[in-house]
């Protein structure tokens, strides 16, 4: 392998771009060679913009070109695993977006691809790079608060998704609380056993309509024996509301919100405080540039990659058992029977 | 009636020695004329301390007395619905500590019997008189923050109570939660349809033994439609452990914890906080206070009490659901059906 | 000595009205016994409320009763000193309201009347006993942030007083600076050796034409090498604000304000805080309550007072060597010159 | 021009190595064509590092490049201005690190240079772009504290500088004041008329020896009327403590530190924040880079500079006063007689 990971961008949307200029600009040890798009001028818009050498409609090109060392699978959902596949046997190390799939059986297959080819694999569970989770997680693993007995976390998003993404986004528990799912095994250091969820629409009726809720809140059990809980609202008029507590024998740590500033502001009405950063490329922004940092680096150093495939297939499985409980009215749900 | 509310004190164990004190020294409308106490020593000691001029064995000397307008009944749990009810016949005016009973009939005989007798009757919800919660209410009933839809309850006590005290507690979810039940009723302005428990023994293996569990999570649903969750630990390391937070279509409005002050103290090892409150003694100082002074003010005024008899029903009827759906490892229990 | 102290209220003005309220009603040891007022009414309208067994015309009366052990002088700032005298020489302890003059050779006799008779004496420097600056002292006293060297008071009113009080108060630096000058003297355990003073007149005019400032700076250089600096306003519009920050050789503590409650209001305008607390009154109100409890516990334990008479005397001598430093253009003056 | 700001780096030692990493990686619009220092091997490992094309001995070469529009002159102090003035003459554009010089005429001649030149010039106070001190700014200038009335500056660096330093840096008000009186001038949007320095040396008496102090705290009055407080330490144990608050008619708005993380942790023995991020390559480290943005798109679109030639001039100007009311013992002094 050469002295950078020479890298080919697998599509050119919203989450590509971001990636794609990260990698450029503040990955230093990464070398986007190509981009492709099913959509072919995306594609040469962005290489052009970049500076990217090459672009593509079709990323079989891309896993053909023996120059190239890994990919990042940034295309829709329903592709990401049958291309993470055709990677793995290209031996391409892989960077998939999340989720890996809403189907377990095709997961599994992903994971079993990735086994037999040894390639990396890292799903693009981008809050665990926040340096407010990560602190927390580390405080947490390094036993500062004792055994975990409680995780809370909220995670409010500053407004609703349009109506035709929530008919095919696979509903709110796999495109929104998946994940907070990651978050709670990752701050935990355990697998959720069980789960039940209590939901409902007060955002949005059409958001019910389509077979949907906007708000809900899901109590969890861990293997390890401590409880969870997660609150989730599709709209948080003051931003996007992202905060964690662990709680544990001896102590707790607390995550509050990201801020644009550090100022408070006087007047004879009140005393003002900014607002939460208003959505995720605010608020993550940093946390993607970890993350792929973290990603370039296991692939050069021929290590682990801090979100494996295993850590794609989990949080899939608890967002099934939640959808199952809200179905069954709030029935408590084991997560391996999902 | 005289100008001061002339006061009987049944009980002058711990809560009854805090009652006696703030109504002889905090609120200037009240006058405790008597106490009294099965252990006739604690009776004596106390009214000496406080100059109060009477003390009884008996509480019925209470009653009995033509000069008293009103009781503060602080006796043991399983006396304060007998007591209630005679006191009731008596014509006295009823300030009970919290809970009126365990058992839903015998706190329906006191509703009863305070309807019949038309006198006041306030139950010992003193939280709702906290300066944060008060203020976390008052802008959620102003319309702050639009229609509520979620409500969340942090509730930790610094320390497990003697495992003696667990056995006759009734559980926690009657001896603690109730309290946040209260809390909930009180933010949301909505009755509690249903819930769900999941519960834990983590803090001490002797309560599991003794039957109850030490942590607990408790998902909720509003007959208006919002959810709510409370978690419950007896044991935060950190001290006593009481905030809240109440989001809605316009807005969130949370109530932090109180600390000794408000001083910041920074070294190299790192920057430093105060703890909250050590217990309730501490944190609910002013809110017994004003509690206190509600009480003698809506007896003397004529007006209705701001926690009645009814308030003192439903957390019961909402912490035997709880108890029964965490029997059932976590399914929903509808309130009514408890 | 009885079990009590029992006192004897000169003055029943704003200042007289709050010490007996509390006195009566929150200070357990104390009694009052009288209080007089050179205007009658108030005195028996003061009495009446509180019931307090007599009143009189003419503190005489007061000096000259055997059963009163002490007095509290809350008359006119020239009474202060010719009072604190004669209830020296009748032998009473005194709780004086500061200052305790204008004028540095009537507060010398003041001081040599109270040695000759060894009564207690102390002067109402309420802010030492806030709990929060009582809370910085206590960590700078014991060494938590090593040798002082900067010591930072915000003290800003909200409002400005009447222009007719300005004119007669002797001036910001003696009726408003002179408790901070209190207040820098008990952080930083050191007298202050030298001032100065920029002043300016940014809020009203008139104040300006009255011969005064309404807004300063003062830097001062204590005694132990340490500098410090005060900052005054007379209105800050968003309430009373009431800092103070110590900073040394292994660390630094500040205290910020107390506000009515610790909520957070989150809405799409922004996240509010509550302001400071208005003003002295309500920012105060415990810290008077823990000076009288103070006082009356060094009389009844003949202990030293924690605010003493030359306590009384400093701050006066560094008011008017700020003030002249003021009419130099803020040219540095020696405290000892004043 | 070409669309990109094409730039020769003068100088590679620590702020040489910074602006140009940044400028490389962070500053699109930018293209650095070469890189001197009159030490070659810091020049070409810098240059080999960054990719840049060509570096330097002598930095010459970069002002007879045509192909080069703009330097970035991060060279010694003593050569600011000279290279200042010939990089003028050359009419290339200039970032010139902080401060121009020491000496008031060699920094009038810059400024003669430049206008007669027409090219753009920037001095390197990055403080200012600071986000937090830019939205204080920014609520100052739109109003929203009504008039300036009180400006404070709490400027503490986390250790103090080797003594080797402090003997040739001109002292603390050139080398470290100096950005202080940058910002007070930017904060108020005034000049400073008058300052008065009380000073001392409290934390490495070698400082003292070298003719310099360690402590100080300097108050201004601005010619808009309003004052202002700088506090300086060349030794916060806690970190890097660089903290703003504007008061004004009708508000105040303040800036805190900002840190690593948002995040609290509770145990038995406390609760911990974060300390301060530890210097200023932390702390503004997204200040450098909004700085260069700034300075590339005012050269590229023809517009003032942020921080032009007399912000360059006008701090050491104050310094100077500064330094010698320090040496009167605190008498005020004029700037203008500086």
């Amino acid at each position: 392998m050469s002295e950078k990971l020479r890298i080919g961008m697998i599509g050119a949307g919203r989450i590509g771009k971001l990636h794609a200029a990260n990698l450029v600009n503040r990955v230093p040890d990464a070398q986007v060679m190509a981009v492709s798009d099913v959509h072919a001028p995306a594609a040469k818009e962005l290489a052009h913009k970049l500076g990217i050498p090459a672009w593509y409609e079709d990323y079989h090109r891309i896993l053909e070109d023996p120059n190239i060392d890994a990919v990042f699978i940034c295309s829709s959902t329903d592709t990401h695993s049958p291309i993470s596949i055709e990677a793995a046997k290209a031996g391409k190390h892989i960077f998939c977006e999340k989720p890996i799939d809403h189907d377990l059986d095709k997961i599994q297959e992903v994971l079993k691809a990735v086994k037999e080819s040894g390639v990396k694999y890292q799903v693009g569970f981008n809050r665990r790079f926040d340096r407010n989770f990560k602190h927390v997680r580390d405080v947490v693993a390094g036993g500062g608060i004792g055994d975990v007995q409680i995780v809370k976390v909220t995670s409010r998003d500053p407004e609703a998704p349009p109506i035709s993404y929530v008919k095919v986004s696979g509903g709110i528990f796999v495109d929104m609380t998946i994940h907070d799912f990651d978050m709670v095994r990752y701050l935990s250091g355990s697998e959720v056993e069980e789960v039940s969820t209590f939901g409902a629409c007060l955002v949005d009726p059409a958001i019910g309509q389509a077979g949907d809720v906007d708000t809900c809140i899901i109590t969890l059990r861990f293997k390890n024996g401590a409880l969870g809980v997660i609150d989730n609202s599709r709209q948080a008029v003051y931003g996007y509301d992202q905060r964690v507590e662990v709680f544990g024998s001896k102590g707790m740590i607390a995550a509050e919100n990201e801020t644009p500033n550090n100022t408070t502001y006087y007047t004879c009405d009140g005393v003002y405080r900014e607002k939460p950063l208003y959505f995720f490329l605010e608020r993550y922004n940093d946390a993607f540039i970890q993350e792929e940092n973290s990603f370039v680096e296991a692939c050069l150093k021929g290590q682990d990659t801090p979100v494996g495939s295993f850590d794609g297939l989990q949080p899939v499985r608890i967002a099934i058992a939640a959808k199952k409980s809200w179905q069954l009215g709030g029935v408590p749900v084991k997560v391996e029977e999902s």
